[in-house]
């Protein structure tokens, strides 16, 4: 576990100035604050689609260009033998694009690289991951990804939109921007963690709402991966959010298509339309069959890839290394297609229903094209449409298992990279692949038979990938279900995924979990271990516990915080070890808990008396400045202070929490991890039988057990 | 609140025989018992559906021979002019049925009334309302509802349904049934409320997923309405569990249909399958429109709900009142619907698209038929199917909009009679009525615009009149996606559920909510009251404070346990008044726990040692023997205590709960409600800072603040 992650601090924190505070409050003020909150989170819901159409244009536009620009040398090599004209060319323009991606990433802002969604997972879990809602963050995670689909290479778009709604969630509702130094003086009363989380996993289902048109989708993606508390109220915020994301996407995109005011853009259904195909009682040992091969499949990627990471981690660590695998990648990628492309002559008639934009000849005769070179000549995104609904003589089995088993291993080399990336689609892309072998050999067997539509087993395949990799089910489910606009295989799908998940759980872990091990976040899972009812917490907890008085020496507090890294300390009542009751493990009576970075405050705006008993006189601090510091609480640089002050005393009684939460030291750890994991906790204090603090509990301490 | 209810005990209790026993259990134990689970959860999911596939059966059946018979009379009536005849004759054979729906329940089980979804919600949230999953409640429930639409009421089957799931998964887990005396000896680690609990969520999502063929919808319905507590390793049991109902609920019905081994059979899309309808950007303020008025009309209806439900408490209390009201009911019902068959003449030709089963020409001329008693002559789920489906033409607007309010007024005064009925039908067929009329509206005012479908707008008010009423968003969206099978509506069914449940909210709670006050069942709100900041728990704390030494002498633990009604007794180690510390408000040092059931099964045991200071030879009561006893705990009648059992000692300390939650005495009403709410608790200890009793706090505590 890395120790460079701090928690947030999701507790209220119910100290005499919070209190007072709120016994001002109005119930007026409270229906106020309610409807900010849904204004706030229509504002997320739109501007995260905003993202993700721009994102979508581009990707589309550009792909164009450079597809057009290169069919265009193809078709004139190809006659006049200079197919290293365009290799090159391919090369050349693959490579700037993943370049950029790359030096984006790797230069600008390293915390966006890769999916985004582990990360998200993590914030939402607890964990303060730093930059992670940046502006900057997001417009690399923006350019970065749209950067890296026009590179060619074997990544989706979907995952980073995720990350790209969690950061607009965070920057929206806090109504200012640190980075760009403005402030509109707004939204105040939502600058706390706990606001923020509410608001960051609305603003995840926005992003998948926006990635794939699919609001439930969206709002089970939140529930089922993302957030680690939930409640019924978010609920409905949540919903709204996405479905407000998936409105606007839907109006933005029909406007492009050209048809301003429409809704029912079919285009939000990106992986096409599926007609409703029938299915037999007799298809269900086949689903599950394919979802014990997706499972198989995903956990062998999940495997490869955790070692790929492993070999990154201990040789790729300089910046410009990083940058160079990518180049290295994208070159293999470039140079697997035109392989693929010059050697596998799959010719196929070009019929006037077949939707390829850019069909290559190669070596087909005329009125032909090479149905290889369509398969890498557009976006992933695009092959997994065609793989979903191309007719079944289209695909060459030989040649769809060739791009099978290429993509399949460029995916995981890439997954990783230094650049943001996300797994979805290129997971749905390796397993259409598959899935539609798997329909090619039943449409054979069976002399083609209704049910034994070639498209209707990628998309079984695709979603039995996924789910072998992700390990996502219910949410993965209704987001197929909803981009292919197909209700009657419902329920084949989710017989699919639920048997990969279960398959693939037997060896590994989900990608997003095995990326979260890695590096080293200190994530709670559901539940402790099992068996472990033995263990107490006086066994796990850190000792001795660093306390403070309740109203303590400023230089004790200097000296403390800068001795100790720890982010919270316990308030005792008597002097340390006048040992009440004769304990020789306690640390004094617990009066409260105050926080590091109040205590930081607290010596920054010099709130000091000169009586250690307090003085009642001065008005304390109000938690107006202590919302003016977050998140970025001040660092003891720039801060000096005078003999005279150094000897004077920090009142902290009206700044500390009371009542934080305990536990007795012998209970088991099911039931302290039950405990914090349950509330959402930073710290627990243990104490004795007699309300003495022995030691301390926090994220760490328990992460460690899983 | 009311004093009757009784709460369920969702916390592990880690007492030291537990512990002991489950240091014996090895991961392979454990992998065991992970696997029967989801054979259990399969089962749940296999015999919900096929109780789902009786009463269906049943119903359509049953219908058919009553209305065929019907037709039969009016049809020679009518020219005959005997039609009190056929009027007499639907009355009798209705309130024939109504009569055994309404005894079943009255005199059978009072519990199976209503739709028992508020009854569920209440079990999930901890509260263990007595005879709710019994078998004779399951056979109430299922013969009962299908009484009651056989009786021509205005109910639906579907909110039942949620109930059935749920009792046959509370039955099936626990491989014993005690009404029918029998004890397979398998299943006894699922015998504990929390377990019970886990299987009783998947049980209610398979009943939504059998109800209305939609499993996803269940597994959110599960989450939005039912589950207080949730987790993610839940979440997929419970999809299998739903996806299991609907799979077998789909061959049963296809091998009725006459097409066994198909799987794709339309008759799961109960509402019957809608095509694509575009819809434009101009039409969202119609359906925020329609979403306000939908909210404003289920505001109403729950508002007279809840009068005629107060009126029906103080009025209407005997057994044979109830089953009168029920009849008159029957009654009024089916008299309007004659009246309006009657009076209402609306004759459309009868076309060969038209899919009636009766069509009754009364008064028309040949070739055409009575578009009214087509309305009346089916069970609502069909009148719902005809109001989505039918031509434009085929309805006149005046009668569907006498037709709404007699219904309206009808489903209001049925909802809450002594018979087992859901809401949802009725809710779906008036907003459906009105949504029509909208829609007939639009269909004229734009010539018949393509957009402009009355079906369309049929669906979108019934959406927004059960929103309205039940004020359910997210999973109701889901469900009637899945029941149309049509996903390019959903932006639209969900803005207008959302509004509908907005506006809604601002006049009183939905009507489930509203059954749980009425009751007085102490549910938990997901949150405290806002601005209770000020509130403390030693301000609510129940006290003085029934405690009990650990090793207490037989006489003192019986008479506590005659003279107070408390289910849990905090216990002490010092004597009562020795006032450590000298706090005079305290009861003792706090060293753990014991329930009123376990302190029973020890006395009835006799599990006494003769010595105070407890006797370690003994081995102690086992596990095994309190699991036997789960859940109905011995009674006092029929233990004897001799005079030297009176006298000697019950040592707790194997037994009891060593580490209790507690609360400091200072801590805030939204810190204890949090804490007792997340964790699902049942008894919170108020202590002081020395650790020492000084109150207690339980859910009925808690309830009292909303
Ligand atoms: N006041 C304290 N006295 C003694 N040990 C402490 C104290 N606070 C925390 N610890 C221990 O020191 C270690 C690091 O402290 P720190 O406060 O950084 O916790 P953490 O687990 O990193 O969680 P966070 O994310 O809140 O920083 C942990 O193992 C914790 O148990
Ligand atoms: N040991 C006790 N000593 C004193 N008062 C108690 C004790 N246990 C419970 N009470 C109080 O007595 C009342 C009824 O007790 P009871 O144990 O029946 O709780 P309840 O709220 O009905 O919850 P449950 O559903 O567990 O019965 C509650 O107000 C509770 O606070
Ligand atoms: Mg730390
Ligand atoms: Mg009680």
């Amino acid at each position: 576990l890395s120790s460079q992650f701090e928690s947030l601090d999701y507790e209220p924190w119910e100290s005499r100035v919070f209190k007072e505070e709120s016994s001002k409050k109005t119930p007026s003020s409270l229906t106020k604050q309610g409807i900010t909150r849904w204004v706030v989170v229509f504002f997320i819901g739109v501007c995260t689609a905003l993202i993700a159409c721009t994102i979508d244009i581009c990707v589309v536009e550009i792909t164009k260009l450079k597809y057009g620009f290169l069919k265009k040398y193809i078709d004139k090599c190809v006659t006049e033998n200079c197919l290293y004209m365009p290799y090159l060319l391919w090369l050349g323009i693959s490579c700037g694009f993943a370049f950029i991606a790359s030096v984006l990433v790797t230069y600008g802002e390293p915390v966006a690289a890769g999916s985004g969604i582990p990360l998200v997972k993590c914030y939402l879990n607890g964990i303060n991951v730093h930059r992670l809602h940046r502006l900057k963050t997001l417009f690399v995670k923006a350019a970065g990804v749209t950067c890296s689909v026009l590179g060619g290479l074997a990544v989706g778009k979907e995952g980073p939109m995720v990350h790209s709604g969690a950061a607009v969630a965070a920057g929206l509702s806090q109504g200012k921007s640190t980075s760009l130094g403005f402030d509109f003086g707004i939204l105040k009363e939502f600058r706390c963690d706990q606001e923020k989380r509410d608001f960051v996993t609305g603003g995840a289902a926005a992003g998948v709402a926006a990635a794939f048109g699919a609001p439930i989708g969206g709002v089970l993606f939140s529930l089922e991966e993302g957030s680690s508390f939930w409640n019924q109220n978010m609920t409905w915020r949540i919903f709204f959010c996405s479905m407000v994301s998936a409105f606007t996407l839907n109006v933005v995109l029909s406007a492009y298509h050209g048809q301003i005011g429409q809704l029912a853009y079919d285009g939000l259904l990106n992986f096409g339309k599926f007609p409703d195909i029938p299915f037999t009682l007799l298809e269900l040992p086949i689903f599950i069959g394919m979802g014990i091969i997706g499972g198989l499949i995903g956990a062998l990627f999940n495997q490869m890839n955790y070692h790929i990471s492993v070999f990154r981690r201990r040789f790729i660590v300089s910046r410009w290394a990083k940058v160079l695998e990518v180049i290295v990648v994208c070159c293999v990628t470039v140079t697997a297609g035109f392989v693929m492309i010059y050697c596998v002559n799959d010719c196929k008639p070009l019929g006037p229903k077949d939707d390829i934009d850019f069909p290559i000849q190669m070596f087909c005769e005329d009125g032909q094209f090479n149905a290889v070179a369509a398969m890498w000549f557009q976006t992933p995104e695009a092959s997994v449409r065609a793989l979903f609904h191309d007719q079944p003589g289209t695909h060459n089995p030989l040649s769809v298992g060739l791009f099978f088993i290429t993509y399949v291993f460029l995916a995981c080399w890439t997954y990783g990279l230094s650049i943001s990336s996300g797994i979805f689609i290129p997971a749905l892309l390796s397993g259409a692949a598959w899935g539609r072998l798997v329909g090619l050999g039943l449409y054979r067997l069976t002399e083609g038979a209704a049910w034994a539509d070639p498209g209707k087993y990628a998309l079984i395949g695709a979603a039995s990938q996924l789910g072998g990799i992700a390990r996502v089910t219910l949410s993965l489910a209704v987001i197929l279900i909803e981009t292919t606009g197909n209700l009657s295989l419902g329920l084949g799908l989710m017989l699919t995924l639920l048997t990969a998940k279960l398959v693939g759980d037997c060896f590994n872990a989900g990608i997003y979990d095995m990326n979260v091990q890695l590096a080293g976040l200190p994530m709670l899972p559901w539940s402790s271990p099992p068996l472990c009812y033995g263990t107490q917490a006086r066994d796990i907890m850190s000792k001795p516990v660093v306390v403070l008085r309740e109203v303590e020496r400023v230089s004790t507090v200097l000296s403390v915080l800068e001795e100790t890294r720890h982010q919270g300390f316990p308030l005792i009542f008597e002097n340390r070890f006048s040992g009440s009751q004769g304990n020789q493990n306690s640390f004094g009576m617990l009066r409260g808990l105050i926080l590091r970075s109040q205590l930081k405050i607290l010596l920054k705006e010099k709130a000091f008396c000169s009586s250690p008993t307090g003085s009642a006189s001065q008005p304390p601090v109000s938690l107006e400045t202590f919302r003016m510091y977050y998140p970025r609480y001040p660092t003891f640089q720039g801060m000096h202070f005078t003999e005279e002050e150094r000897s004077s005393y920090l009142d902290l009684r009206p700044y500390l929490n009371p009542t934080p939460y305990t536990v007795p030291m012998h209970a088991s750890l099911p039931r302290t991890f039950q405990l914090f994991r349950a509330l959402g906790l930073r710290h627990l204090i243990v104490t004795d039988d007699n309300n003495e603090v022995v030691g301390m509990i926090t994220r760490k301490t328990l992460a460690r057990y899983r």
